[in-house]
């Protein structure tokens, strides 16, 4: 099977007109599959929690070189059925909320990938850390920063790895622009706008539950801008102001944040306008500002095509699935110690929290927040 | 003249492909002639400061249906000299800073538009008024809301018009957006953004001397997202909160503001996220959203052609000189009391320096500041 993923993989990222997948795994010849690929450990990986994302992750390591979807961890029996159904999943990589850390027990699994609700990650990584299997968790890392750091700490007591879902990171449009960035084809970065939401939909989904998400649109949509504007201008703030409007308490209630505007200040000066909604249509925009040229992405953070042009012209690298990408690419960090363009690992997780923190400090005291990530 | 002005006007309105002027005035039939303009009277305008922004008008007067630049006032006798001859100016109709009160006893001039550095604009449009002449005056109307007040009441005090030279209020693209938001087409608005700014040049320029310009680049260009917050949104905002950067305190000195990011609140939730800068390349670019639809413009605020697009498709009104279109639209509330679409008198630009006020006194405190425009 593995030949044939590795095939289609191949085949889709070097002729994107292709729309035929080529059956015959037969027709694979030797020379096809890549060196890289070849001399590669897989990366063997439970899902935990199969909601929405799960089950887009879960999709996209089909098209894998080096993940293969092997387990799950999940509450409710019908849908490990179902998955075990799908995927070819053993019974005995299938775990629940309660044995799971059993999972230390089983050779076969290297490493689990956390998507459950925010406020479960904390526990939940520790716990897969403490099994001795590297942990995967989905963005945002926790709901607050020293539960963050928490997770960081038990993972490298375990000498496991921790890695953040940040898809972006391995996107290669946003690579493009980072690339030109860092040869100064911007000149000197001045600004950064990121416009980060969407209208959330029912009103009972665990998201708008604080007690599940630790906060609205900026724990779950917000944070792209965070992220992205840290990874575009290539520098870390070092102060905050945010301002909150809610039109709607009943849906979004204490502790759930429905629209915030924030400012990100950094140290050369560049400043950084963003904005996070639950109440508005989608908004998928970020906008780089230098002294010799700029870079505008839209979508610019959705799971894609991702969009975007730049003084020099529209960009044009390969259209991904992110997701089969980072997966792939988190294989090469934790077997081959590749070190990626920018960082996904759990200190960099935190360096959005603390700013997540300083935001939510920002928007109640009114006042300019300072920050320390270094 | 004014006959063949007046068809070449309609001329470049009517037929946008038409790029040859005819040019045998000969030609114009009488029913060519709006009855607006058989009727009309034309106003005739001294134009006081004979800069760049002030040659412009003085161009854009030359289309014009309605309105004549009859005289000048300068300190300059060289520039007087060489306008008189190109526009044909008569020496009687031809001021000095010192004098100009003495334009009271003039019977051919209507208007004097005070297109001069921002601190001169008081005692200017108030001498106007004194002279019992209609005061047109460049944005910013002043250095602050407390001397656009006094100069409101000092043109009421002498009954003539003081209006402000808010150009975007009668660009048929800007009037379309407006329109469609009216109509409900966007559904309910829910954020604005407006980005304004440019790199300036020449360090010894006015604009930069704290003493004539009262401020930096929020005096000059940021005033393009404030005001155009208002009427994109249609509602007057209720507080605002700012974040100065400045980069390069040589060239921008105390009391010249670089760089400012500042957010709007409205009664209704929206909420607007701007930029004003003298330091990035040009910047021009409103973005509202709305629950139903959006419109995006850049540029948004600058000499033309503005362009933009809504969920709609592109926007494709006429493409006009705005200054032109002001001058005639002026001549007929003036004379006809016409009522625009979007205001430009002087309670106008005081709200404008109201919220000027409030930002630089955000930036000083930190502090998110009330408003009251009502």
């Amino acid at each position: 099977m593995k030949t044939r993923r590795v095939f289609l993989q191949r085949a889709s990222l070097s002729a994107m007109a292709l729309t035929v997948p080529v059956l015959n795994p037969f027709s694979v010849m030797a020379d096809q599959i890549s060196e890289y690929a070849k001399d590669s450990k897989t990366l063997r990986v439970a899902i935990m929690g199969l909601g929405s994302y799960g089950t887009r992750v879960a999709e996209a390591i089909q098209s894998c070189q080096r993940t293969k979807l092997v387990g799950v961890i999940s509450g409710t029996p019908s849908k490990v059925v179902a998955w075990r159904e799908k995927y070819g999943i053993p019974e005995k990589n299938c775990y629940n909320y309660e044995n799971f850390d059993a999972i230390k027990d089983n050779p076969d699994i290297d490493a689990v990938y956390v998507i459950t609700p925010n406020a479960l990650h904390k526990d939940q990584v520790i716990r897969v850390a403490k099994a001795g299997k590297h942990a995967i968790c989905e963005k945002p890392m926790a709901v607050n920063a020293a539960d963050g750091q928490a997770m960081v700490e038990a993972c490298k007591a375990a000498g496991v790895h921790l890695l953040i879902g940040y898809r972006m990171h391995f996107e290669p449009n946003t690579l493009e622009v980072i690339r030109m960035r860092k040869a100064g084809e911007f000149g000197d970065i001045r600004f950064f706008q990121g416009l980060s939401g969407f209208t959330i939909g029912d009103p009972t989904q665990w998201r708008l539950d604080p007690k599940l998400s630790g906060g609205g649109a900026m724990m779950d949509i917000g944070i792209y801008s965070i992220n992205g504007a840290r990874y575009m201008i290539g520098e870390e703030p070092i102060w905050v102001t945010a301002q909150e409007v809610k039109t709607n308490p009943e849906k979004f209630k204490e502790g759930i944040d429905e629209t915030i505007t924030f400012q990100l200040g950094f140290p050369s000066g560049v400043i950084a306008s963003c904005l996070s909604t639950y109440n508005m249509n989608n908004l998928d925009r970020f906008y780089l500002n230098g002294s010799k040229g700029w870079a505008e992405m839209q979508p610019s953070t959705g799971y894609g095509p991702i969009k975007g042009e730049t003084n020099k012209g529209p960009l044009t690298e390969p259209i991904v699935t992110h997701q089969t990408v980072q997966m792939d690419e988190m294989a090469a960090i934790i077997f081959d110690g590749k070190k990626p363009e920018v960082p996904v690992d759990g200190e960099e997780g935190v360096k959005d929290m603390k700013i997540i923190d300083a935001i939510f400090k920002a928007v109640e005291t009114g006042e300019k927040v300072l920050l320390n990530l270094s």
